[in-house]
């Protein structure tokens, strides 16, 4: 069914966006995938040609424009690229870390970062997870101890999407480790503290162009300015911010399923066995026509979301929805359309055997799926 | 998420119409599933309170308002009621036939039928399909021969939902016998015409208040005056009216999923097993979030859907993928809603135990989830 | 996969049983699923043709022979001659309840009891759930209090399979209401005792030829020489009888499986849509190709759980196993099947109508697949 | 289910096959994945301590032990030990390349073959896959034209196993271009021949340390004295060793899931969330009951395909339901299981995760599951 969530500038937006993507990303990105990480210049071509910091106020460097549209068309445009892994950094650069600082910053501390956000010069990541506790986010362990004008931090956080490129990192720690959630608050760890370590580059299944690394804290000092918010608030920040998480993980999800079955569609009318094309025996019809449909409605459902987070009233719930359905549906579609390639799905050199791969963590991070339905069922009073 | 697809006036429409279904349906319908067949009464007790025709313009006595959330309202609400299948004939009567009357009568048809249609008096049916022709509908054999002013028309017709009670028959037949999809005409029957029999109201797996039967033609003498449009062009006809019969099975089928979960939420909060509610296992709690979720997706669609008829914009394509998407729901929730019942799910006085029932005939009627798929998938160029 | 678990002994009693049930059951069947029951008499008739107590030792009457490939056959016949509900009681009688009799009654009774169940006369049943429960057996709270040389019983039981026609029934009940699975002892309720109340014969989605009720007890006096085995050792000996039971289920729901597979290749080889058999379409290939597979892989697991159970070696996780894994492919076959009659499957002249109404409670009666998840996963370690 | 496949004779060659992998495998295994290709060392350590040719007669140096289960024990305790990948090259050389030199050389051919083969100084391959062709060999069109006493051959061949590494490559030609099936044969080509090139190691999802490779033939001289059987042969030569090939695949798809089973129970009982172990949420502990339900089920089928193929008896069509069941299984269990190892199982060090890309071409090589569904719906008379 047609699709009426974006007006004419995001179209325009997404023309710009998609020149930038084919000259400044889908070259290079062979490349980054071998290196296992793409270079810091890509954040500061993306600052200057306006893809990061859309909604950050304009006094700051920023668009000016709170509109969640855009940061969807950059997810679109980024999985029909190709060039996913790559863009991942940029995506959770934008949507998944910038809300933070808009939402919880004092104005020295929004003076302090955001042009530099905005520019590229600072590269964000979130640390929350921690070896070995999973989604479990109160049991974490790494503390902050207030001494004086500081907080000293120790600890260890695992699975840090731009873990190696990122200057400023939004940190959960306990300043109070008496407590559970209420002992948590939010502090950012910049690059070139003193005791702040970062681990080797993971080695992943997909996603290879993206880093992923551990960081580990020995007595970084960090300055009390650097607290985001109030003390004890960490958990309730998170909390807050959960919904567009899901739902920039929702958008990219349905779109890199649409990509797939796009490429698909070519490669099956294309191909023939027997005589016929493979898109023409009537499994590879239903299979297609299945995924058409699961994809259409998906995307229906993440644009209704994308309204809502715009009108400020996505709930978690909601979001718990989008997120796991789609990721859930990107497993799919992924695994049906490399079986309908055969071998050739196989191959690295086929966009679908990328997509495969890369598609693996996205029921896993930001929350599994289980997690997901765990907030669903409790909301349903189970 | 929240639906946004009523306004007020549909919430008031709702609140009548569920008064009318707890008070005229709802304490006779254990009876009318013995009988196998809703008394003719019911149509005009409902025409009486205005709900035949709200669609049909003011002039021929109906409500002048086509807007098909009306419909879904009605649909919503015999579903929640528990009386689906009591209430399926006049879903069909408003829903399915009667856009063939709004569509191709001559004025003089109009006035001729539409206030008995309107009234109740006047039971509609259509019927296209034949013995074992299934879905292949230019194979049909019954003709109608012209003859002056009269067809002759001879065949048999199947699966006749209000076959037994219906008076006005639009019937699929062959006007030129010697073509396929050319040689289709629509033509209305009426009760009592010569040779025009009616076979026993056929036993079925559920929807027992519903009669259904076969119909046979026997050198039937039918006015020329009875032809609804054009000869020879009855497969377009049928072809044109396609997307509201399915999207008015899908949101029956999407409000039937939605009264299943509300019921078995109900129930799994109530009955506990080894000490505790059954919906507090972790296995009950992700089954109901993950068809809370799956229903929450099925009515944004299938709500787009209501917006694209209303607009004059719904494709057959898009008709096709909520129709058989939101069916197999609703097949997988009844299906996993009964189980959660242990053995009272398998007892008839259970309300899940005719839902389960009553739901296998919606993914066959009105095209299988098969032919759907091949609608879809030729969409695709496959 | 060809099978070899049946020797020429089976395949004999195989042609003699199918003869009987075609003689026997066959023409009769359609009255008895209106009826709601089978008549007493086809369980005398039963018993004189050598069909009951195969495996009872000679010295009471019965067939001397302890090989439940015999048992296996009579389920499989049942479900091949499409009276699957009518037989339900003759396998129970066979399978699930004699083992109890024979593995714990005393000399004296089985004197008593055997020969009538050998000849039909005396019909069988076992009363273990009660209203609310579910599978929470330890919880039940029908009690038999001791009073001399009597126990006096007081509760209620319910989904009693053979409820309306036994005679004998081997009741659950807490000598010892203090206790939860220690308190648990197996007492033989007989017809006619005073104060042994009947409630009406229930009214289910399926398996209709078969009669379930729920049975009251008001001050039974029951004679402790009708106590099986020792008090206090009810729980455990219900325990023991669980993988012949499972297995039971299991070896019926494959048979009703095949069954229904083989009806549906035959339908589908001659009905035609679009000028070819629906068989045909790769898409019906496909399905029928899938059910094919899962039936054979399932015909080889139970045929060596019947090889194990015949050796005493049978473990309750393995008939755990047979049970839910057979019952679900039961419930997918029926279903699947059924979508390939189109409407027709629909009407309960079909035999696949039936087969999906009957087949729904099998998941669910004998402990259902979530329990059986819950034993498997406990043997895990988990 | 207790296993009864084995013998003390397979225990002992299991215990002698395992030290050699956690010898000469294991520790070098993570290089070869590097690498993309194990050493040629690999296939005369193999060979010398008897684990290749097990089945070929001792005159030409072989095991003289024509039994699939030492086979079926390769391929279980390859999957155990992780290193799938580099296991098999073996696995293809024993049980899929070399039943074609059993079964169609001449005495002369084996004399120059057989011991080679058995030492491991060649490694065998098979060549039958054309670039774009697929499953639909008859139509290859590799040409090999009778030229005196040569044959000169031409064409391309791609997704070769072994195909850097192979000596002996059992290559599918068209002796008749003119024909289809009936003029295929096969041709033994040997490393060195003039014009006999291969393409670079193809890069692949996962079987990384596995050579994968194109293989180029122009105008390469091929003495007549190759030929495997008789000309136009080469279609049933290849019909007949499918069942073989399938099993092989089946058996290691069985004990790959087997294997991913183990581990993540493992995980899952050291593993906690929440101050529990991750294996005891109901969610785990039903998901992992499933999986080791299905793996159970597999493995008997599997098993008495084995006994079938050593007591000459298994069809085409079991295998293939053997093949496709047992690939499909492998692809969820690895799925799941990687899932419940959250951000850990899509990371490479974990053996899930070599596991998830290394299963999902199983689904695809030998046959795709496609393929097989075709070949079990013709037998059903579809």
């Amino acid at each position: 069914m047609k699709r009426t969530l974006y007006e004419s500038d995001h179209e325009d937006f997404r023309a710009a966006f998609r020149a930038f993507v084919e000259k400044e990303i889908v070259p290079h990105e062979p490349g980054w995938e071998s290196d296992g990480i793409v270079p810091r210049e890509l954040y500061t071509t993306a600052g200057a040609n306006g893809f990061l910091g859309i909604d950050v106020p304009e006094q700051y460097g920023g668009g000016g424009v709170p509109d969640f549209r855009f940061n969807a068309v950059i997810a679109e445009e980024l999985m029909r690229s190709g060039a996913a892994a790559a863009g991942l950094g940029l995506t959770l650069h934008n949507d998944i870390v910038l809300p933070y600082l808009l939402a919880y910053c004092t104005e020295e501390q929004k003076q302090r970062w955001l042009p530099g956000v905005v520019s590229g010069e600072k590269i964000l990541a979130i640390a929350m997870t921690e070896p070995g506790i999973g989604s479990d986010l109160a049991s974490m362990s790494t503390t902050a101890i207030r001494d004086g004008d500081h907080y000293v931090v120790n600890g260890a956080k695992t699975f840090i999407t731009n873990g190696v490129n990122a200057d400023l990192v939004v940190t959960a720690v306990k300043t109070d480790p008496s407590q559970k959630h209420k002992g948590m608050s939010l502090l950012m760890l910049e690059r070139g503290m003193d005791g702040f370590e970062r681990g080797r580059n993971l080695d992943k299944l997909g996603q290879h162009a993206q880093d992923t690394a551990e960081l580990s804290f020995t007595d970084v000092p960090v300055p009390v300015a650097n607290l985001l918010g109030e003390e004890g608030q960490g958990f309730a920040q998170l909390v807050t911010n959960l919904p567009q998480e899901r739902l920039s993980i929702a958008v990219a999800a349905v779109a890199a399923a649409r990509t797939a079955l796009t490429q698909t569609l070519e490669y099956v009318k294309e191909r023939k066995a027997f005589g016929s094309p493979i898109g023409s025996f009537q499994n590879s019809k239903f299979v297609l026509a299945e995924l058409d449909t699961e994809i259409d409605i998906a995307e229906h459902y993440v644009d209704d979301c994308v309204r809502a987070l715009n009108a400020g009233e996505l709930t978690a719930v909601d979001a718990s929805k989008a997120k796991y359905w789609c990721t859930e549906l990107q497993g799919k579609v992924v695994d049906r359309c490399l079986q309908l390639h055969g071998g050739y799905g196989y191959m690295s050199e086929y966009p679908i055997s990328k997509a495969y791969a890369d598609a693996r963590i996205t029921r896993i991070y930001g929350g599994t799926t289980e997690i997901m339905k765990e907030v669903i069922g409790r909301n349903l009073g189970l």
